[in-house]
C-alpha cells in the first residue's frame, strides 16, 4: 500500500473559555470588522448568525503547552513510540505560534530522534489539509517511511486577531495526527485537489470577496469530483471548517453534493480552530460512527486564497 | 522518469553593497557576537578568517523586488511560460521575508494560474534543499506534474540579524529554480538524506555548539553515503554553503570525501545567502562546466539543527 492511513487523531483544546462579549470588549473599536456597520451589529452577528457564545483560548497556557498536550494524548495511548516516528510534519503558520522551530522542540521533548522534520505553511486554515497531502506524497516516494506524525498548534496572539471578518472567531488548540503504512483501520487519502487564488495574497478583511470565494470554492469542489471520478452518491460525509457555513453550503449544493451530509456537531462549540477544525471533525465524526468503506469529503480554505478538497476512505 | 530535473536556475543578487566595516558600525555593541571577546576581534575575524570585504544587500529594493527579479530572469528565457507551472514551492522562513503569502503574490504577478502552491519552511538556511526534496516527492506521487518552480527570497530585516556568529554574514537574494519531468539536461536528484537535532530548537548564537554540529554534519554525510551506496570516487563536486568552511571541511574529510572537490568560487563574494547559496553554487558550477554524468554532493544546514545532504546527477 503506497498511501498512509490516519489511524489516530488527538486534539488538545484548552479548558479556558472567553465569551464573545468579553472578547468583544477587549478589542479597540477600530479593529471591529466594519462590514456590518456598528459595533453592536457585529457582536449580535457573532451570537445569532454564527451561534457563538464562547470560544476556547489558551488562557495562561503557552503554545508549547498545547502542543505537548496533544502529543501526550497521542503517545499515552501506547500505540506508537515517539522513537518510531519516521517523519514529523508541522502544519503551521508562523503568526499563530510563538515558539520558533516547534518541530525541533517537539522532537526534543518526546525523543523523536529518528524523525525527519518538515514544516508546511502558507495555507493558513488549510495547513493541516496540505500536510496530509504532503505526508502521503513523501510516503509514496519513499517506501521506508512507515509512521508519520502531523502536528499543529494555534495560539492566537491577540483578541483582535481572532476576528476573521464574517467567517468566524478563532480559538486555540493543538493536534497530533498519526499516519501509518499498512494499517487496516482509519482514514486513507484517496485524492486531494488544491486551487490557489493569487489575487488574495494581500489579506483585507474589510473587502467583501464572497463572489470570488464562491467561484473558487465551487471550482475546487467541481474539479475534485471530476478528477477523482466521485459523485454525490459516493460521498457519505462532508467535513468543512467550524465557521460560517453560508457560502460553503451554497457551493456544496451548487456542485450537487448534499449539504445534509455536512458534519456540524462542532460548528459553534470551541470557535474556529484554524486548520485544526479538520482533525477535530475527523476525530468526532469517527467517534460518532462511520460505516466501514464510507467516503468522506473534506474542504478547507485559507484566508490567502488557498482551497484544498480531499476525499478519504474510512475503514472501521 | 519519476523524478524531476533541475533545468534552469536564476539567482537575483542586488547590486547594493555594504562593507563589513559599515555593517559592523551600524549594530549595537551588545549585539556583536560575543564568542571572540572584543568588537575589533569579530570585525577582524569577518575580514581575515571568513574573507568578507562586503556583502550584497537589498538596499532600497523590497523583498518582492528581489523575488520579481529572479522570476523575470527565469521567465525572460522563454523556456517555460508561467501558466505552464503545475506547482510552485516557496522555500521560505518567515523571518527573512517581509511579504506574507509570497507564493500567492508570485502567482498573481506572473499569472501562474494553474499552479498549486506549497510553502516549505523550518530548515532556515537549508529550506531550498528541503524544497527540492519535497518537489521530487510530489512529482513521484503525481505523474501529471510536469513543471515545478521553487522560489525563495532572503531579505534580512536588520543589520544585527545578518551576523550568524562565527558562521557567516547574511546577504540578500532571490532565486527561481525550474524543475521539469523528462528533461535531458540538468541536475537530477538521486538521493536526499535529512537529519534533525531537536536540541538546537532554541537558537543561541553565544553558545559554542561546534562539537554537536560536527557530530551531526558527519552523521548526515555518513548516512547519505551508506544509504545511497556512493563513495568518494563516485562524487565529482561538492557544494556547501558560502560561509565558514572550517567545520564542514573537517567533516567532509572525516567521511573520506575529498575537500578539493568543494566548489569555493562564491565563498566570500556576496555573503552567505541563506538557503540561496545552494542554487547560486549549482548555477555557477554549471556555468564553469560539469562533465556529463558527473555526480554532485550538496550539503546544507539550518541554524535550528537541520542537516540535509543530497546527491544529484548532472546531464550535459
Amino acid at each position: 500500500m503506497s498511501t498512509l492511513t490516519i489511524t489516530n487523531i488527538s486534539v488538545y483544546i484548552p479548558d479556558h473559555r472567553i465569551t464573545v462579549d468579553e472578547l468583544f470588549t477587549s478589542i479597540p473599536v477600530a479593529s471591529i470588522p466594519s462590514f456590518t456597520g456598528g459595533d453592536g451589529d457585529y457582536l449580535q452577528y457573532l451570537k445569532s448568525d454564527l451561534g457563538y457564545s464562547s470560544i476556547r483560548t489558551a488562557g495562561k497556557l503557552k503554545d508549547t503547552d498545547l502542543l505537548i498536550g496533544a502529543a501526550d494524548q497521542l503517545f499515552d495511548l501506547d500505540i506508537v513510540a515517539p522513537e518510531d516516528i519516521d517523519f514529523l510534519f508541522m502544519a503551521q503558520e508562523s503568526d499563530v505560534i510563538q515558539k520558533e522551530n516547534s518541530g525541533q522542540f517537539l522532537q526534543m521533548e518526546f525523543d523523536m530522534n529518528r524523525a525527519k522534520i518538515m514544516t508546511i505553511s502558507g495555507h493558513h486554515c488549510a495547513n493541516v489539509d496540505a500536510a496530509i497531502y504532503m505526508a502521503n506524497c513523501v510516503a509514496k516516494s519513499d517506501l521506508s517511511i512507515e509512521k508519520v506524525l502531523i502536528a499543529g498548534v494555534v495560539s492566537i496572539p491577540s483578541a483582535e486577531k481572532r476576528m476573521v471578518g464574517s467567517y468566524g472567531v478563532l480559538g486555540d488548540a493543538a493536534t497530533c495526527i498519526l499516519l501509518e503504512r499498512n494499517a487496516t483501520s482509519g482514514f486513507e487519502l484517496v485524492y486531494t485537489h488544491m486551487v490557489s487564488l493569487g489575487l488574495l495574497h494581500e489579506i483585507d478583511l474589510t473587502k467583501d470577496v464572497s463572489l470570488l470565494l464562491c467561484k473558487y470554492y465551487t471550482l475546487c469542489l467541481t474539479e475534485l469530483m471530476e478528477k477523482s471520478g466521485f459523485s454525490d452518491k459516493d460521498i457519505d460525509h462532508i467535513i468543512i471548517q467550524n465557521a460560517n457555513t453560508a457560502l460553503i453550503n451554497q457551493c456544496i449544493s451548487a456542485v450537487d453534493l448534499n449539504t445534509a451530509k455536512v458534519f456540524s456537531d462542532n460548528l459553534n462549540t470551541y470557535g474556529h480552530l484554524d486548520s485544526i477544525d479538520l482533525p477535530l471533525n475527523m476525530r468526532d465524526l469517527m467517534k460518532k460512527g462511520i460505516n466501514d468503506g464510507a467516503h468522506i469529503l473534506t474542504f478547507g480554505s485559507g484566508i490567502n486564497g488557498s482551497f484544498i478538497a480531499s476525499i478519504f476512505k474510512y475503514s472501521a
